[in-house]
């Protein structure tokens, strides 16, 4: 049911394409639950769904990855049911790509309830209150009874603003984090599956690189920016951008850890993004807010209650080949289930969809219209 | 879009087979949006959606017919807005029949909040609070608007237990209130459109058989028993029936609304109903019950956190055909959306597959059989 292909089990990403006037690249992503075109964006599914959308909707998208949080699975249904079933794949039947992302940002968000130690971090479960210790090396080990085909490392994610003291040792904490994650992942390696650094250090150049260095030398398939969209200016945030990822080797996949708006993400491709994941798309879906090409558009306004036209005219997703506005608005203000699966449907279909526009803009050549056309999206 | 048929136009019933020992009957309903085999389960939308399942699955599983709510549409989105739009089909994108009930055990279930009076129903919004005023003639054109094809008589309906005087006092309101609405009605008579009354005389016989000879002569196209599952004994309500439905023309359908359990139904189909509605595949599968061939299935149950099988290993829905009952016990106990969704389409599926096979039992003959087995099926 995981649909594992043994024949194809070495993670690998090759770029296969370059943007001439930008650091926009086109690549793939090689997995044993399937190939990744990227630039990516992949679908949050935190408790192994993406939230209000049936599998089979995000396979007729040709989603081809979801990304679902280590955090979560741990405390339900927990690592030992997972590992009885033989893996998340397996619990969920999605017999493609899942990434994982490790806990270290929930934790980090849930700041009353955590203690972060040398070891590793004490907290207390959002469900019920119980005690749980977590280090890079059960990090590790959750992942790998999961069957990630991507896993992160354990890192301690530096709030915004913090001082250059605190981010420094923050920072620190991560690397030594990372290192103690590398060493135990390799102890037991699974060729088909990577593990993926998370360059850390705030807003200050001097860390970003110093996190950056420390990563390189322990052999990550992968790298992550961590740290951003979490209060700071985006002028801060790609400034961070530009300075870390040509630091990383241009080998190997780039991923923009819970960015961003649309905008957002084509900015970030231009400076060399491989992957991407947020809950902008879903999240809003289930508040009413729909991503078109026109912008954003709030389902529960009164002006759209006799409006006949589809949520976007441009929008080809089985929402708006069927469903008006003023059908949505009515499921949004009636509460009921359909509106967060239509509106979730849409929204994940405007982020797949541009990203597949952005490779097709790379593939010809003209990706740098596709960035002067979304720097004018209304944010 | 609202996908009207002028060449089959008329609405008509035929009854198509017999089953020689029971009054189970086979039969189409035709209407302007499609042909319905009977007996049929109309699964209930109350608000225009059959809560959590989107329109494409229930075509997948060739529902030919849903229930909308009047008085829900009435309050919202309002009769004026789905006028503007076309009527309810259009609005919701459902190319398929519409059944919508009056309102009647709507306004009956918020008994505080109404006060019945012989031209009509006052009642105040449970959304909020607002006053109405509901009578026969304005409860036809509401449904008029929203273009059911086919429509309920206003009706009011009697709790239970209910003594002799106070049921005999309803029926006889409800009887000219069903005067009024076939009057109405015919003013401006749609033949695409059927118009059903509702025997009504709690369980009274006396009072059933007045309430049905009444409305015999009002040339209704099909008639409902009403008042039943309100809180008597199965056994009750089974006698009502067993009185009321030889009262009311063979030649035309006969609905025993909101009626019931997988039992209650092949039960009720040898005593010769056509047709049904009911909460109970929806509402319980939202509250994580599924029903299977060897009953009810609590999904929230421990014993299933670590179960690979399907809900029910003799089901074909989308739901068994790919999901554990792992799988979806975690999604119940995490409280997503795809929980009542996967759970709404088994369900939804069982009523739907059990109709079929009511269809096919009595076309082959064997209904008896059907009959039987039922009855072992442990409620």
């Amino acid at each position: 049911m995981d649909g594992e292909n043994p024949a194809s089990a070495r993670f690998s990403f090759e770029v296969r394409g370059r943007d001439a006037a930008t650091g926009a690249r086109l690549g793939v992503l090689r997995t044993a639950h399937g190939e990744i075109p990227t630039p990516v964006f992949m679908p949050v599914g935190t408790a192994g769904t993406v939230k209000a959308l049936p599998h089979e909707w995000l396979e007729a998208l040709d989603a081809r990855v979801i990304l679902a949080n280590t955090y979560h699975l741990y405390l339900r249904p927990g690592p030992e049911r997972i590992s009885r079933i033989g893996g998340l794949h397996r619990l969920i039947s999605w017999p493609r790509a899942i990434l994982t992302d490790s806990g270290g940002y929930q934790i980090f968000s849930h700041r009353e309830l955590r203690r972060i130690e040398e070891e590793g971090v004490r907290f207390q479960s959002h469900l019920d209150g119980s005690s749980h210790f977590l280090t890079p090396e059960s990090v590790m080990d959750i992942q790998r009874v999961l069957g990630s085909d991507i896993a992160m490392v354990l890192d301690d994610c530096t709030p915004y603003p913090c001082g250059h003291p605190d981010a420094e040792i923050s920072m620190e904490l991560s690397t030594r984090w990372a290192r103690r994650c590398a060493v135990h992942w390799s102890r037991d390696c699974h060729e088909a599956r990577a593990l993926f650094g998370i360059v850390q250090g705030s807003t200050f150049a001097d860390l970003r690189t110093r996190s950056a260095e420390a990563l390189l030398d322990l052999g990550f398939e992968g790298f992550a920016v961590g740290g951003l969209s979490v209060g700071e200016p985006k002028s801060a945030m790609f400034e961070v951008l530009e300075h870390t990822l040509p630091l990383l080797p241009d080998t190997r996949p780039r991923y923009l850890m819970g960015v961003g708006t649309p905008r957002d993400i084509v900015r970030a491709v231009a400076l060399g993004v491989d992957m991407f994941d947020c809950v902008l798309p879903t999240r809003n879906a289930r508040n009413g807010c729909l991503f078109t090409s026109e912008g954003r558009l709030l389902i529960k306004n009164a002006a759209f209650a006799d409006d006949e036209r589809p949520p976007d005219p441009d929008c080809t997703c089985l929402t708006c080949r069927r469903y008006s506005r003023a059908y949505l608005r009515h499921l949004y203000v009636s509460g009921e289930y359909l509106s967060a699966t239509l509106n979730t449907m849409h929204n994940v279909t405007f982020y797949l969809d541009m990203m597949g526009k952005i490779r097709e803009a790379i593939a010809s050549k003209s990706f740098g219209k596709w960035l002067e056309r979304m720097e004018k999206w209304p944010e």
